[in-house]
């Protein structure tokens, strides 16, 4: 059988055993003393086999979540750390277990790379995910690797890192947090401050040379996803969705999967240091929770270190809507008026790095 | 926030709002009736929440696999019929799944397309998934959606198309098949003939330019995951893998996991039609059954029509091993010799489309 003449092995960053087999060093050095049993999880079988064996604990749901990470759309190597991304990676699937209120437990990681990518890139990346991964008692249970197709003789900016993370979670039957349960009275809250991720994707369209400091911009380059708080939500929140496209389409998905009108005020929505409400209300990659809860119940101010903010109410069924929108936002000062959704989404506004 | 000038909202196949909602109606279409209620399994929630809900049923254990299909990787748009294209894009984890004996019963799809994509090529690879899963009482319960980030100037064999397929199967608990349990004196067997997708890959190399009827080479262009001598075998084969990388490599993996030293009868291995026995041994992609069975039992010669053959034979511990190979080949009227894996690894040998 003919051999593809588009890489030579002297390019290659590590065969693919062995790339399979420093993941599972790297996730079994930290596995140990972190199997989430504290919740009667355990993994039966690790990386390695035709396929992972999983037990869900027993009265439980699975939740199941998957996302890509893709160099270019999701990231760039020259603006974001490999730890970063690899932490990104996982807090967008964490970030989806939390706003169903779930308990995460293992991931898989499907991880092609470019043949001239550094070592130590992979490296990194895999810190960066296995950091949050611990973090949060998630084993990497398995995976797939390949080799991205990319040519050698292709610029630097084209050769491509694509990843793409599945995270399993588990809820109670029947507990895990919808979108389609807001109903009218309802209020509407916030978790943490927005718009923090859209301000240094700013900063870095403005200079994309510059480097931004990962410290400076921790909520872009390392998000926390808010499981405790989804946790402790679950049981009060009516409904529930995780800011990753941005306020203004995740509370859009939220209202419209629970055929409901929503009115927000703009001087309640908690802003992040140095950000304006435009970059609040529709940048996306927060990983806040977005959720509603009955105006009868009560709503803690903070879970766990993160605030929570009361942003508006479910003001009618959508019978009732009229125009585009099915959320009104109200400013001082002036007639309440309609917000259009006008978050990121992929095949309409790449706008993203 | 500026926007990614790469793409033209002319050039956009669906927006991925639309494109969600396209999978959703055809897999929902599709699921009435076809919930696979016969083993005691729902789901919960489909295609539109931040995480699907699953049901794993009572004293089972949730089997879980994922597997990359990416353009001039896995296949070639110019060769495979986007039909075939998600064929095999699912049939990669279904036979996962068939190599523990497990059944399948969830699918979650990411699936990343670039701007130019024509709508029928969606339409056609769907239709190749869904048939497929349709078949197995699989449910496409999810996924994710990007943009892939080619660059319209680039030429069209550049232009990407990446899928990533997580299949869920579940087993009762402790009775999945592994990798690892063959001992010494079991007997090797495998379903069905091997080499056919390695012939088909031959013929596509050597006339690039050629279309191949996938009429004529089923095996490459439809294969079939053993689902059924999967199940069947629970509880009979002691280890087992599917050959998606060439017999040689996969035993090869079956041995390293089981810690034991295998020899096989090059006549007895079943050859598809017009196939050589160079071609049978390291072709890959014939999503056959490999597994080891004690020899005092009694294994049936087929499996609802599939054939079984007596390939080999599990001959010693590896504390005993001395060469490069844990496998041995015996040929009629020759020595038998070590036989050093040369199936596909992606990192090293990257000779597929």
């Amino acid at each position: 059988m003919p051999h593809d003449a588009g890489f030579t092995i002297e390019n290659v960053p590590l065969p693919e055993k062995d790339l399979i087999r420093r993941i599972r060093q790297l996730s079994s050095t930290r596995r140990s003393g972190h199997i989430p049993l504290g919740i009667g999880l355990g993994i039966g079988l690790g990386i390695g086999d035709d396929a992972a064996i999983l037990r869900v604990p027993k009265g439980h749901e699975l939740l199941v979540t998957t996302d890509f990470s893709l160099e270019n759309i999701h990231f760039r190597r020259d603006w974001h750390p490999p730890e970063s991304v690899g932490h990104r990676c996982l807090a967008r699937g964490l970030s989806d277990v939390a706003a169903m209120g779930g308990q995460p437990f293992a991931a898989f990681l499907s991880l092609a790379l470019p043949a001239d990518l550094p070592q130590r890139w992979v490296e990194g990346f895999l810190r960066g995910l296995l950091d949050l991964a611990d973090r949060h008692g998630v084993t990497l249970a398995g995976g797939d690797t390949a080799q991205s197709p990319s040519q050698s003789r292709r610029p630097a900016s084209e050769a491509k890192i694509l990843a793409d993370i599945v995270v399993l979670g588990s809820a109670p039957s029947g507990k895990a947090v919808r979108r389609s349960g807001a109903s009218p009275g309802d209020r509407i809250y916030v978790t943490g401050a927005l718009g923090a991720s859209a301000l240094a994707l700013e900063r870095l369209y403005a200079a994309p040379k510059l480097k931004l400091s990962p410290k400076r911009f921790p909520g872009h380059f390392y998000p926390q996803p808010r499981l405790a708080a989804g946790l402790a939500l679950r049981g009060l929140a009516t409904a529930m969705i995780d800011l990753s496209d941005g306020l203004s389409t995740d509370l859009d998905h939220l209202c419209e999967a629970s055929g409901v009108i929503a009115e927000i005020a703009a001087e309640s929505i908690p802003l992040a240091h140095d950000t304006t409400l435009e970059q609040a209300l529709h940048g996306g990659e927060d990983y806040e929770l977005l959720f509603t809860a009955p105006a009868t119940r009560k709503v803690p101010r903070s879970i766990g270190g993160v605030p929570v903010t009361f942003i508006g109410q479910i003001i009618a069924k959508q019978g009732m809507k009229r125009g585009k929108s099915c959320i009104q936002i109200s400013e001082l000062g002036q007639p309440s008026r309609e917000l259009v959704p006008r978050g990121w989404e992929h095949f309409t506004n790449p706008r993203r790095p």
